[in-house]
């Protein structure tokens, strides 16, 4: 086929391309720099060692940062992976950030600083590397709940939390769950009672009464009154969904399961974000057309199927109003991440609209207008004014 | 990508779009005129209202009613909703609908009546409003049961219900199911015991001892005895399956819970037709390689994805003999969903064929003589003659 | 759309085309001729008729026999099929097969000799067909076990299991389960004790006391035994997933509820090699990302999902690390399905690659690699040296 582009894909290219996005489910970068062993740690969701005999960088993912990072650092597209390298390193980290950063074309970052954020940079020192743009907090339920298990007894744990949690999310943009990671989705999707929190609470804590043991929620009662809890503040609550690392039960990370509890909590007006949710965003896209509550993106599954992704993204716009759907990079650690997910949705975007306007099934202006609702309004209409 | 057709998109568009099809799974068209936030209602599976800041137009189906739609209403292609909804209104109804019933290229209509009736023409005004095409009746087993449950006491309930089927079934082309709906595939998938089902009958008419009460039957022992006796008949048993509104828990609508169900009716020699599928339209289409006596279609998922609907083609012919797949739109109320259901089905079908051809791996002449065979010939097999 | 093909299709074609490949998976040919009626069967994973009024050759397997198979004998391509019987009939059967088998282009056949081989030529005969190229055996571990069941009692069932794999591997290239077929994936993923062992040996070998019954091991002990025996061989596994015949269950095909089986026998150094996987290729390949010791292909789904195929494979390699997804056929009787796999295989790698070269997301070089990685250099380090 030839490779010349229609006039709508010029248009849409461009349009897409001058779009100032809302990454709103992001983490911060790395703070050390990333040698060439640390790069193929990074760029692959398993904590396990590739396989003997082959190469972490023979994947999608990997092969998008030589295509499109590459040039950033002074390199042709599709240099090898060890120059790559070697460009990196011959530059300050915070100048990689940067150029990686700044060409992403994000105006607001929403900050997820729930996970390893001491492998990470602050808020403040991210900030400085995106000049003109916000940064906001989301802030993981677990691991409010964490930081205040052993400050008291466990009768008093969900008051500890609730008062820590209004402190934490002073000025935060919004909360988010791992109870995906933690359980999975197929849990009691009622409000835990007191007592119940109460006996989960004791029996979470007499496990911390030994002091190396590092805090971490995965009791089902507990999780579940974190989720409660999000939802009462009226902030918009993310989910993980889908796939994530090898800890994950991916099959009861199917966001179907949710139904029953995203009807029981419908009537609080807070809004449900579903991130990733591959390969189950054409669920994810059911539930999205079905509860007025419910938003979702296919964040992380852009990033880890590069060149593919435009089939992901075509996916996510089936039954999905196009009102409820969101861009994310979930980029956690090297800022190429944090590039590649901005890079690859334009891409992708810009691909599966223009086959849509060029099949002469969507006009060049609907097409600009549902980019700008994904890649940006529907973020600021649910998030609200900025705070950061 | 040039938007050229190639030849042998030129003769499929063409073959394709001379069809006349046969409808086999749809309702009947809205009585009502259709305002704005009517249409707005109408062309989503939701029952809830769009999400405050967001427009109920801005979806597939949406976007497809302003650019195949408008054109028959006298407007540009991509018309504005609101000047669309502007021309409908200053048309008589049963105006719109001939003119969109008509351009929908249909020469047979088989409409399930069992959904709503009282909101929709009757099939005598919808045969009006398509002059030389055929109107026949789907009958909608769990309203057959509905219909009788206070005639009489609960021991006689089954013997009242088959004396009504067989009245309702004279001259029907087929029957349906919506257990999907009511419970889920993950029922017991043997016939009930004539003591099951009275036991369930009594459960069922002490609820209904209360008047106020509407009849819905939702007991499962009572919904086996449904499909049972449905296939009993000889008729062809359309079934619900995959997404629907939000009532429905899609999880339990993978068509693969069947599984025990289809092998236990083979011998009856009865068909059995898979409606929708998404997002199980390759799990449907396994099942329909598996077993003789399963059918499927994509019908409501081809208008809700709208410009994404040759993806779910595509898929609903990848292991499906070609001699099982068929066509429908399941259209309930506003006629622009009967039209859509052909439009989109014709473009969608020459798009993916002409992928083929023009990859080299079918012929024109077999690229058409499937489309003879999903947009017509398969369902002319399974329903058999005429009776409307 | 244009069909001129673009520099990148060309280079591709070419080097995916010269490729020497290494079906990791596939059974013998078909010792006898085969008329009309057989290959209909054959072209179907059914073992049901057709559906009354359709045929069996109105699928993408048999659309891509006439496509890709007849000028192979000296007809043209999409000849009808009964022209295509015809001219097979007309030929040897070792000649019919020498023609489709040489133009696969595989140099090394690891053949499943644990099905129905009593239809099909011997290794050696096979072996002679495709002269210069290696043929080795994989052991299908429930054949083994079915072989000894009569040879002792219960109590020294699992010994003489272990000989007889023993002098069964000898020269083998690897081992496989069909553990998918006989009770699905949902199984306890623990080694069995040696007491649950013998209570399921006594409970098997008792009903095999009548000598009519054929031993078909379906006890779910006893195919965990299988399994961790087989695992504990150190030679690559190989498991069937996802679809097959109207016998097995396809949603406890899914891969995904193998994780806590695969976690467990991780630390074995074993590879675990998911065959076909097809609808949940996208699963097993989350499960080749996570997990260094797993490998997939889409075998099977590739010869029956025709045109549609690169789909497919384009599916398997968005998560899965392009070091993990493997080549095979699947084929199993007429040897047209031995050339198909190559050839859809060739032609649907072509497609997706250059797409994405096209694109510009990909260099040709990388392109060609993954290819050679695919096709034959992943098997190559899996199964090691050849023994054929």
């Amino acid at each position: 086929m030839s490779t010349e582009p229609s006039g709508a894909t010029a248009a849409l290219a461009e349009a897409i391309g001058a779009l100032r996005l809302v990454d709103h489910h992001v983490h911060s970068a790395l703070a050390a720099p990333v040698g060439l062993a640390e790069l193929g740690d990074l760029l692959t969701e398993s904590d396990r060692p590739a396989a003997a005999g082959t190469s972490p960088f023979d994947s999608q993912v990997a092969f998008a940062v030589r295509r499109h990072c590459a040039p950033l650092l002074g390199l042709d597209p599709h240099a090898p992976i060890g120059d790559y390298v070697a460009a990196r390193a011959a530059l300050p980290t915070d100048e990689v950030d940067r150029r990686l950063l700044g060409a992403a074309g994000v105006e607001r970052w929403l900050i997820d600083t729930g996970f390893r954020g001491d492998a990470l940079v602050s808020l403040d020192d991210f900030g400085a590397r995106v000049p003109g743009a916000s940064v906001e907090e989301i802030v993981r339920l677990e691991t409010v709940l964490e930081s205040v298990a052993r400050d008291g007894d466990a009768a008093g744990l969900e008051e500890r939390f609730l008062t820590a949690l209004a402190s934490a999310t002073t000025g935060a943009a919004g909360l988010k769950s791992v109870i995906a990671y933690r359980h999975g989705f197929d849990f009691d999707p009622t409000r835990p009672t007191p007592e119940e929190v109460r006996e989960a609470a004791s029996h979470w804590l007499a496990a911390l009464e030994d002091e190396t043991v590092v805090p971490r929620v995965d009791h089902p009662v507990l999780l579940r009154m974190l989720l409660w809890h999000g939802v009462d503040t009226g902030l918009p609550l993310q989910l993980h969904a889908g796939f994530g690392d090898p800890d994950l039960d991916l099959r009861r990370c199917d966001p179907l399961l949710l139904a029953d509890w995203l009807r029981l909590v419908e009537p609080s007006g807070s809004d449900v974000l579903l991130l990733h949710c591959y390969p189950f965003q054409r669920q994810a896209g059911f539930l999205a057309q079905a509860f007025p509550h419910v938003y979702l993106d296919v964040g992380l599954a852009v990033n880890y199927t590069g060149a593919a992704s435009p089939t992901v993204l075509a996916e996510s716009l089936e039954l999905a109003p196009f009102g409820k759907v969101l861009y994310s990079s979930d980029a956690w650690g090297p800022s190429e991440l944090h590039l590649l997910g901005a890079v690859l949705w334009r891409r992708g975007m810009t691909e599966v609209l223009s086959r849509w306007v060029d099949a002469g099934e969507w006009s060049v202006a609907d097409a600009v207008r549902v980019a700008t609702l994904v890649g940006r309004d529907n973020a600021e209409r649910v998030y609200g004014g900025r705070r950061g």
